[in-house]
């Protein structure tokens, strides 16, 4: 099986203009198969301000009312994703911006309402990927960028986390590709210690991970990250990665270790 | 060869969420290979109002400064693109929304400053189409769905006239698909009196066409329309159908005359 990268970048390098014009030259340099997902950023909140729509959150989440869908369309599968297209196109790496409704390539179910309406949100699956429409893309030298939007198949567009769309994609495409993800991320990779930059974690297996969890070394916001990565390894993805943006080029190469790689 | 539809909508349809639903509905009905090309509309002036980006215009083109680019970059590939691709998704036609910057399928110059900066609009020509691209999501399923932006291939996204990407892109496949061109539009047909529905004309050749514009039969801005179509013709578009969008599945049937059908 040939290799294909995932690589997702968050809204740290989307909303720093310089930082993502640096990590297009380097994204477009990667050789071979590879999908880029982003995130959002500032720009959503912004834009949605100027046009009177607060950004609602609840719990850390956005509540994605027809409004803030409307916003979020704009400007994750319009401003910031056709800009990044263009970019690479600019670079010779043949990226096409995408939705999941774009070739139906990310059908998804919209949440049901519990306690709370998130709206118009999507959960996904990896079974229902339609890989012929990956591969046809994939294989003849397209670069599918995904923007964090997918569809409920009845005509409407929804928000889904773009963590979740990278994991979910990677697992989906382990069956026909060997799979790599990568995570960009604000620091270097896993520390032990949040506040020491030295204090990095290069390479964490399955076993090692449940150690480093029950001894509270690693806690907090990082525990659902790397739950979701090490689910996406049992599930067939070859390496997760963890490192900065302006690392990209290196994480492949074996003698660099300035990111975290997570292993079966 | 293979017959290939190439369909234009305006601003009149897009602005008509009920006109817009029904035409989806039709346009996913059309049998074969197709490409729809959308406007723009009203919703990128109203979204720059909003957002304090007043519209600029100079003898009824609009001047595309970097404000506006990014208004129309979030309305014409975000928010009307990706809508209208979740729509004929859920009709099960396999869209894909794109602008010239996705796979490189529309490269552009910047129009040259000479007596008016225009801002960031582009000029194209059929010459240049990647057809290897086209034919890979046209012969395997995929209907693209085209807003009017094109690229610099430098990272700019440009502002192009929808009219004319239809036709060049009309033009450009018309060596390897029996190309039929419609635009839809808001009188049933080009008309021997404005004011009178019922003087349609059903068929115009290149021929009487000429005698028709010496007679001014046809005068004012169905000129540069008629123009482009005949120029289209004449290199290589089989067709070029002038109708309204709610006739758009009875355009191609013999017998059906509620359309003008231009021809060599």
């Amino acid at each position: 099986m040939q290799q294909l990268n995932i690589i997702k970048i968050g809204g740290n390098v989307i909303d720093d203009e310089k930082q993502l014009k640096l990590f297009i030259a380097d994204f477009s340099k990667i050789k071979g198969k590879k999908i880029l997902v982003h995130g959002g950023g500032k720009i959503a909140t912004e834009t949605g301000k100027k046009l009177g729509i607060e950004a609602k959150m609840l719990d850390g989440r956005r509540i994605t009312d027809a409004d803030t869908l409307k916003v979020v369309i704009m400007v994750y599968a319009g401003l910031i994703n056709k800009n990044i297209v263009a970019q690479l196109q600019a670079k010779k790496c043949n990226a096409i911006g995408l939705t999941g409704a774009d070739g139906n390539l990310i059908p998804a179910k919209r949440r049901k309402v519990k306690d709370i309406d998130y709206g118009f949100v999507g959960d996904i699956a990896h079974r229902q990927l339609p890989i012929a429409n990956y591969q046809l893309l994939i294989d003849n030298n397209f670069t599918p960028v995904f923007c964090a939007l997918t569809h409920d198949g009845k005509g409407n567009l929804l928000n889904t986390n773009a963590d979740t769309i990278a994991s979910v994609l990677s697992v989906g495409l382990s069956k026909y590709y060997n799979v790599n993800l990568v995570y960009c991320f604000e620091k270097t990779g896993v520390l032990r210690d949040i506040n020491n930059d030295g204090s990095l974690i290069e390479n964490i297996s399955s076993r090692e991970y449940l150690k480093l969890k029950k001894e509270n070394i690693i806690s907090g916001g990082m525990i659902p990250k790397l739950d979701n990565s090490f689910d996406a390894i049992s599930k067939g993805v070859k390496y997760v990665y963890i490192c900065q943006a302006g690392n990209i080029l290196k994480v492949f190469n074996k003698n660099f270790v300035l990111r975290t790689r997570l292993s079966k």
